[in-house]
């Protein structure tokens, strides 16, 4: 049989992976997939580049619109990246009848229904394994190795920069500003970092991740983003003497109905911030650019995945197993394809995902207190007041702050689970507290058990 | 569409957890699979526990031909363990053109090849997710998620029960003998846990894997099968204090010519036995009855995939995941779907598996050695004079062992990696030297890196 012939859109670090992978280890593809994989056309803005790295025997071309209307070629990969010209050149590689595969995690997470729906009609794939934590194959887990689950939770650490550098804070006790400038340095961090740093890369991921575990649309708009900017090195040495790691997390949460902590509401939970983990956790055990997501199951308990969640060849690998698995499949009646999504397109949920008010989750505050006698039993009646129990209390580092001999100090609050609302009520009336002397520090904190 | 009809032969353990969790998730199932999946029939020696399990509209039968012959059903799922009568019975539901589920690491580990080869000759599929990891997916990591990859090595902890008792020893500083028997009280262990604690059952999961893997043939006949039976609480403290923990690992690896450790043959390693790893490695930390398996591919690096590896629901979630699979796919071209042992029928390897003298890995060894002046140089002089290199050497605990104040000492030594042949003829010479006092204690170690 003749093999698969394959169009590449963009030739940068993925997708010159992707090329190399390909040829280096083509007879044990072919073995497993029953027929050659072979790239036989690239479109590069950078011709001559491209050129170099594919040699002589792939045509190149500048325009990608020439790869799309070869009648030769049954998948395009999409390399370029974000949301212009790439989603016109995935709708249109659809429309012309070729499978996709794509790394491109913004495009799907904002608009990935639109795709998915026009690919659907057409009767193509649209392959992503690649699109969330590189080379683990954590996307086939969700979709059809976790089949029989009712998914509850997904958290991971699904940005190796932000990874990188809170490990990095950690081991060696510095300040964010001070480590990302080692990163960029050591190439972990890109010049213009802040899509890692700010927590939109995760984001897109968590999106990708929500919609097919729990059989929602992506939709990015409505996840909570934030980033390690605002992280001290202080936060990460208290966490570690309460027995956490403070790591982002990308989390996509199934609320149910009835819940323990007040009265939210009944929807899921999307959301990318720092959190405390606890230190004996396996995740909270992954260092420097290392990628893990935890999958909570109620049938399976709970699994990870863990790998390298970019770079050239890792990335590569995920491009590749999508290529075997159209290859595969593409033969398939397309009605008993994997959805894209997991779920078949008429069997999608509604439940709404959840405004960060009405998240519920547990706490770590750092509170900076002048060091006088009933500071601790204002705060902690405040907390009670409005239902919120802790869980420890850790007083520290008292030290003269000014004059006439006043003194301060931190005091570090555990809490237990409560409504995201509720707490930034509490925090409002914290602040406001004549014997707190600095703005609270507030870090969400998941057991993941 | 009507629902895929599923009849269960042995409704135990895992057959009545995926009997349980098919009914309750049968709604999110049936989203995923775009079709309903129900057992419709249950064969069970104890028909009155069975139908206690099922209730009502559910046949249930005590002969489990009864179900094969039935041409309603569609897959039949076999639960009921070892090579015997489960044999015949999935050889006569494939010769009915059944697909087939089985959770049966034994029998696939030992007639896989003329299973698979059945049912490739009548087009139907044998699924067997749950045989390897419980509800792990990784089967289909391997199968799928890596097909990018030429694996280079698999290590697992892949049976609950001795990892349960090795973290209980370390935990503890208990000695075998006490552990197994808590973790029979507890249920970690079967009342004859023979098969667990001597390795096997690890090796059929093993075999299972490095076929998958490479290849090649299921051939546990020439796997090396070495339990925990003989190790003692003072090597798990030495491992300790060099930096490593102890697990019984299922490896399978592919052993690459050239190769810097002598002259040991090509071919793929198989075994079972208890491994040094060092503690900071992800798989170090697994405890208690967990499983984990670190994949290493020439792409995408270190993977590694954690859960539980037993239990009623998460095997049952494996047994459901291909269930949804088979239902995904059973109407696809033979051709097409995924190939049982993840390479083309037509296209496996005939690489040999190596017999254990070829096996090159490193080694702690533990002499009990007299403790006077020359033993250190006698020693590392006949491991060097084989071009063994030394990592690591601890001498601890001198203590009196006899009368005229004689004194001995354990003598530990890691080494760097070495042919097992040539191994074991320098442990004869070493155990021949009267200053030798005690039979010598050997675990392979890996560095998994």
């Amino acid at each position: 049989m003749k093999p698969i012939q394959v169009g590449l859109l963009g030739i940068g670090t993925v997708g010159s992976g992707t090329f190399e992978v390909l040829r280096r280890n083509q007879e044990e593809i072919r073995r497993r997939a029953g027929r050659g994989i072979q790239i036989t056309m690239v479109a590069d803005l950078d011709v001559a580049r491209a050129r170099a790295i594919v040699g002589e025997g792939v045509t190149v071309v500048g325009d990608a619109r020439e790869v799309i209307a070869n009648p030769e070629i049954d998948i395009v990969i999409e390399l370029i990246g974000g949301y212009g010209i790439a989603k016109a050149l995935v709708m249109e590689a659809i429309a012309a009848g070729k499978h996709v595969v794509t790394a491109n995690k913004a495009l799907l997470a904002v608009h990935g229904t639109e795709i998915f729906a026009a690919a659907s009609q057409r009767g193509v794939m649209v392959a992503f394994e690649a699109a969330v934590a590189g080379g683990i194959p954590i996307i086939k887990a969700l979709r059809e190795g976790l089949t029989a689950n009712r998914i509850q939770w997904i958290a991971g650490i699904i940005n190796g920069t932000t990874n990188f550098i809170l490990s990095e804070m950690r081991g060696k006790g510095l300040d964010f500003d001070v480590v990302l400038k080692e990163a960029q340095r050591l190439g972990y961090a890109e010049a213009d970092p802040t899509f890692d740093i700010e927590g939109v890369d995760a984001a897109h991921k968590a999106t990708i991740m929500s919609a097919i575990a729990f059989g929602i649309p992506v939709q990015f708009d409505k996840a909570h983003v934030e980033g390690i900017t605002k992280l001290s090195a202080i936060d990460i040495r208290y966490a570690e003497q309460l027995g956490y790691r403070i790591k982002l997390l990308g989390i996509a949460k199934r609320r149910p109905r009835p819940n323990a902590a007040g009265d939210a509401a009944v929807g899921i939970e999307l959301r990318v911030h720092p959190s405390l983990v606890p230190s004996k956790r396996l995740i909270a055990n992954v260092e420097g650019a290392m990628n893990a997501v935890v999958v909570q199951g109620d049938a399976v308990g709970t699994t990870l995945y863990y790998g390298k969640g970019a770079g050239s060849e890792p990335t590569a690998s995920a491009v590749i197993a999508d290529l075997v698995d159209v290859t595969r499949l593409h033969t398939a009646d397309p009605h008993h394809r994997v959805p894209h999504l997991a779920f078949q397109p008429d069997a999608m949920s509604d439940l709404p995902v959840l405004p960060m008010s009405e998240v519920v989750t547990s706490y770590y505050l750092r509170l900076r207190v002048a060091d006088q006698a009933g500071v601790l039993a204002q705060v902690t009646g405040l907390l009670a007041g409005r239902g919120i129990s802790i869980d420890a209390v850790l007083q520290r580092e008292a030290d003269e702050v000014g004059g006439e001999g006043a003194t301060s100090t931190d005091l570090i609050i555990l809490t237990h689970d409560t409504r995201e609302g509720t707490m930034n009520e509490v925090l409002e009336q914290l602040q406001a507290l004549p014997s707190v002397l600095a703005p609270i520090v507030r870090i969400r904190k998941e057991e993941l058990n």
